[in-house]
């Protein structure tokens, strides 16, 4: 069973509003089996809205749209399916009255052009809205499905989710295969390196299906397995997870809703141990990571984003002769600020960076994307050069990146649980 | 002069990437006069991407893709276009050159797949990808164009701005009407609420237009005019913007690109004041905001993350009595964090949040969401009390806004340059 997504108003072809409905539904459509080739979206004009539909009844077998379904004229989706499939517009006075009452509880009068959301084609489903005034409109005819939504995802998504979703499941039973998904993240090498490495398993792939997918600072490798059960997805990516997982060790960090920084909490709290983060250029962002992970207080003691050089003299106690000999950018003051940090928060653990994100402050000698990193753990101590390229962001994401894959390495494969 | 965007990648068609890029295009397009009727989006798929473009090329002048320029076998879409224009590839030495530098650079051998994208099709123009290896291409045929971006936002931005924009500013002369675009930014009030003070404008709109795009912490006005220069529509929304101010006051913290953290930069540099930050439950984020500005090191002193109470007293000094008593999320922690880090930078103002950001953590008095931000500058010295709502994420950025936006009125309102 094949379906299409079609998104209209004139916002979106204006860039004014992301199409964010667009992702939620292939998402839920993947999720319930059901296959999306096309995403079409098209402005407020009941022509070109007509002819795209027209177009994806031909090539699928459901059409879910959202927007058009208010009370305006530009408002036309409705009326467009209608005229498509040759059925006049009925009047429902439940819906009616249902829309009065939403205006009441505000205490405010419904205006006349809102009666216009209360009619629907002919023979329709009504798809119930709790949180506006537009119900959704399910449209059968012969063999093809035609699914109404309202634009705003407030209410599109728990429409979708009550009525839209168990419509589908329904119809879907006679669907052979369901998709199960899972991604493998991958920090270090990039999407060229990785695809060398699994060159013969993405050229022989069937199923599962092998995806890569290049992030900022990491890389995804999505199975997509398609099964009767979990289990028997289970069973089908097991044994290609454990050979993927082997090619491109040590640098598979973790799968799904995993993210580095809740990967190295984990391990951080299995093995009892806490830690302190100073900053230079990345300014807070490698707290912010750490601390996005709930629960993190239990093993994040401190973060300094010791920006100015007096911070880092008075607060890290870097020696004002090394930022005077090797400067603030400096695998001398990277390692002096790490110690200084470790040493302020009593931490196990402690890392530090320096380093210039640009776009101003890079020389021929410290080019912007010049960044050293410490790491100070028992009596371990390092300090690596980084030389990163992109915008002052990319520079920050990149080289927290670095940071927290180091301590993910050092607490998996360096000291025991 | 119209266009049409192609969006390729099976990621957008499964809902696993969100498509900022088509927003992203979209907005540019309208703010150069073309028109866009059309959006698409197809799997990484030779014969469907084919399809598209041809179907596209019939409606539009302009057809623009996103993604499939990468070095992996399901990256196409350079391909499929020199298939259906009839053109050959050929290989181009200086960008081989470039990206063998591009890996050089990074201290690593250039995988041989990487050499498909130093192929173009015969005759087309190349667009220069300054952040990653792919580079773009121009192909022209007869009053056809077909232009090929890379997927990755960050490279495909820069590369629309310093290639396409004058590309299409060129050929776009002869249109008579552009829209020109300015976005008020405003933060503190509701959509509804603005909605409410603007509701006659909003329903008198004709040129300019008004939109209401909600954020997570912010909305933002957007006016758009058609004008067929800039100074025109600089008249046309100059009476409006101001009106719309007025209005708002005194919420309106900036326009277009601006952030809060930029324009609270802009008024420290101006005032020549400097700043320190101590964080409990936003963990490093207002750091992080503040220094996501370039040059923000001219006035952004100390950011902390003072996680643990352990960092909170030896640290910033915060008195054990006062987190014994009172309790780490109160009022006089908040205050005390904010006296702490002022001393500590040395600088002219401080502010300081503690919080509980969940989902863990909260209690039948002190709920997730309660927030206590503390502000010091001069002599003044204040507490305000927050309780937001949202997951853990949200409760962070909301904090960072309302510490931003206190410091900008401060800033603003309250210190003479």
């Amino acid at each position: 069973m094949s379906a299409e997504i079609v998104s209209t108003g004139t916002e979106l072809l204006l860039g004014h509003t992301l199409n964010t409905n667009a992702q939620y539904i292939a998402e839920r459509l993947a999720a319930l089996g059901v296959y999306c080739y096309y995403q079409t979206t098209v402005g407020d004009n009941a022509d070109r809205i007509g002819l795209v539909i027209e177009n994806a009844l031909n090539r699928a077998d459901i059409v879910i749209t959202t927007g058009g379904l208010g009370p305006t004229m530009d408002d036309l989706t409705k009326e467009v399916v209608a005229d498509l499939f040759g059925l006049p517009m009925e009047m429902h006075p439940d819906h009616l009255a249902k829309i009065e009452a939403f205006f009441q509880r505000r205490g405010r009068k419904m205006p006349e052009n809102n009666k216009k959301q209360a009619m629907l084609p002919a023979g329709s489903q009504a798809i119930p809205n709790h949180l506006g005034t537009a119900p959704g409109v399910i449209v059968e005819q012969g063999d093809k499905i035609v699914i109404l939504l309202p634009g705003p995802p407030f209410e599109m998504r728990p429409m979708f989710e009550e009525t839209v979703v168990p419509y589908l499941a329904a119809k879907t039973k006679i669907n052979p295969g369901v998709l199960h998904s899972r991604t493998l993240k991958v920090v270090g090498p990039g999407e060229s390196v990785i695809e060398d490495r699994l060159r013969d398993l993405l050229t022989a792939q069937s199923n599962p299906t092998i995806a890569l997918l290049a992030k900022t600072a990491e890389v995804h490798v999505r199975l997509t397995a398609r099964a009767r059960t979990e289990t028997e997805a289970a069973a089908l990516m097991g044994e290609l997870e454990g050979e993927i997982r082997q090619r491109l060790h040590p640098y598979v960090y973790g799968v799904d809703e995993e993210s580095l920084a809740s990967v190295v909490g984990t391990l951080l709290k299995e093995r009892n141990l806490n830690l302190a983060i100073a900053e230079s250029c990345t300014g807070g962002y490698i707290a912010h990571q750490i601390t996005n992970v709930p629960g993190s207080s239990d093993y994040f003691l401190l973060g300094l984003a010791s920006y100015a050089n007096s911070a880092k003299e008075n607060v890290l106690a870097v020696d004002e002769e090394t930022l005077r000999t090797y400067g603030a950018v400096s695998p001398e003051t990277a390692l002096a600020m790490a110690r200084g940090v470790r040493r302020l928060a009593g931490s196990d653990i402690a890392a530090a960076v320096t380093g210039i994100a640009g776009p101003g402050g890079g020389t021929e000698e410290k080019p912007v994307g010049l960044v050293y990193a410490a790491f100070v753990a028992g009596d371990k101590e390092e300090v690596e050069k980084l030389q990163l390229f992109g915008d002052r962001v990319t520079i920050k994401e990149k080289t927290t990146y670095a940071v927290l894959n180091r301590l993910r390495v050092y607490l998996a494969e360096e000291v025991r649980p």
